[in-house]
């Protein structure tokens, strides 16, 4: 068995997701998950999703072979310090988290002599659900997971998170920590941006009510990321404010082009806008 | 029999599944199609979609009781002068173009004593995708198809074309033109805009490759609509113009607030925005 005992922070939906995903690959023993909130663990105890819960994280890692912290990026630095003294010095500790430059400053300060046991780690799955209840095995199958292992990171300890994420049918590919949180910053947290203030600025629109009774297809599924946690992504977009900004003036550029071009009744540009647009978005889809 | 004969200029996926709905219904005779790609209309006539066509609109529209007139925004002025010496005097026009002021403008300008026989709509419903092969009878099933009469429109005319579409599965509401363009504006031509814009801007970043390699589900609902037919969208956007651009501008303030507090780290904004948007699209899912 690739792992006797599992311990995950945050039972959510990548929490619980995983869990789930490695009982069914027969890949690991004991689950053993931590959380504030005894409802919910008890929940994921009544889903088969974990085995037992301690809410306290010190007593929860002990003797783990992999800590997974599955909680929101502004959670992570006091966990790591609230783990550290519990770790056993073969413990390897890996997370989930959206933005990885913050993870990797949090873990390098609090987690000490643990710290080259530490993988930090992505998985690019998710849906706009939150909560154990949302969770489901095979969430991972041929998704990616990134990751951004530093130079002085064990090999072993990066073997065996890849192992892990292998077993519940992702892809796992390693990335420098800047790199992944550019691309993460375009593909991801940008998007969750302008959906949120999208639906914010119609919904303080005096016809809010009739706006969004014709709201069609297109609108829901262009607004459905919209619906994701607020302290979630109020986390990662500090956590990775620097790409995010950056890669949103960009964004500003493009659209205040496209407006112009709108304005000045200039075919040309939104033609040539809307055609590169649906080329690459087309590409997608191949 | 509702409808003998209906001719639908522009057989793509709008005009396609309005004439497949209709057949399914049994609600109209022959089909007659206009259009300028005989290959596009072979291939309507191959579907079972239509029954005949005439690649000019003059005889197209000949002893019609309908004419459906399902061409980019652009194209209706002149679609409207080459049918209105060959309109009969008893024939309905309508239309199915996304935004509604300028088809009215071009229908007033040069339908002549036709004019109070057109009856401006827009079904609420589409895909991505275009072309008669796209097109499916249940589009409109359960979506709703705005009709924007004016005082002057014939009353006859406008319980025909309502029946018509209630024939698809459709619920009709009427609606003042300019309301139309508003509402339209906020729940469809802006997020159109939005994801051309993101597309266009992540297409033209020098690692886009890398960035498009790591779009997860999120990106691809929220861009699915970029790769909707870019010169219809070009026409929308110019069509609405000034509906289109005033949304934007409430949207790039919100955007631009956001962006400050991201920059300035000011939590209770973020969370603020984040939840506002999260609880009214949680709405739309009821």
């Amino acid at each position: 068995m690739l792992i006797q005992r599992l311990t995950i922070i945050g039972v959510g939906l990548i929490g619980g997701s995983l869990a789930r995903a490695l009982k069914r690959a027969g890949a690991c023993g004991e689950v053993l998950a931590c959380g504030r909130n005894t409802s919910h663990l008890q929940q994921a105890i009544d889903l088969g999703v974990i085995d037992r819960y301690d809410t306290h994280p010190a007593n929860a890692v002990k003797n783990a072979d992999i800590v997974v912290l599955a909680v929101p990026l502004g959670t992570m630095a006091p966990m790591f310090a609230a783990i550290r003294d519990a770790l056993s010095p073969q413990t390897i500790i890996t997370d989930a988290g959206s933005a990885k430059a913050t993870v990797v400053a949090d873990a390098r300060q609090h987690l000490g002599q643990h710290f080259p046991r530490f993988v930090p780690g992505h998985p690019i799955a998710g849906t706009e659900k939150s909560g154990v209840a949302a969770s489901f095995a095979e969430l991972f199958e041929n998704h990616r997971v990134i990751l951004t292992p530093l130079e002085e990171t064990d090999s072993q300890a990066v073997s065996l998170v890849t192992q892990m994420w292998e077993k519940t049918g992702a892809n796992v590919v390693n990335m420098s920590i800047e790199h992944h949180d550019e691309v993460l910053a375009a593909t991801s947290h940008l998007p969750h941006l302008l959906a949120y203030s999208l639906v914010d600025t119609l919904a303080t629109m005096d016809d809010r009510t009739e706006i969004f009774k014709f709201a069609a297809g297109g609108f829901r599924d262009f607004t459905r990321i919209a619906s994701s946690d607020p302290r979630m992504w109020h986390d990662i977009s500090l956590a990775n404010r620097d790409a995010l900004l950056k890669v949103l003036a960009l964004f500003n550029d493009n659209l205040a082009q496209l407006a112009k071009a709108i304005s000045k009744g200039d075919s040309q540009t939104i033609q040539n806008i809307f055609t590169r647009a649906k080329t690459a978005r087309d590409q997608l889809t191949l």
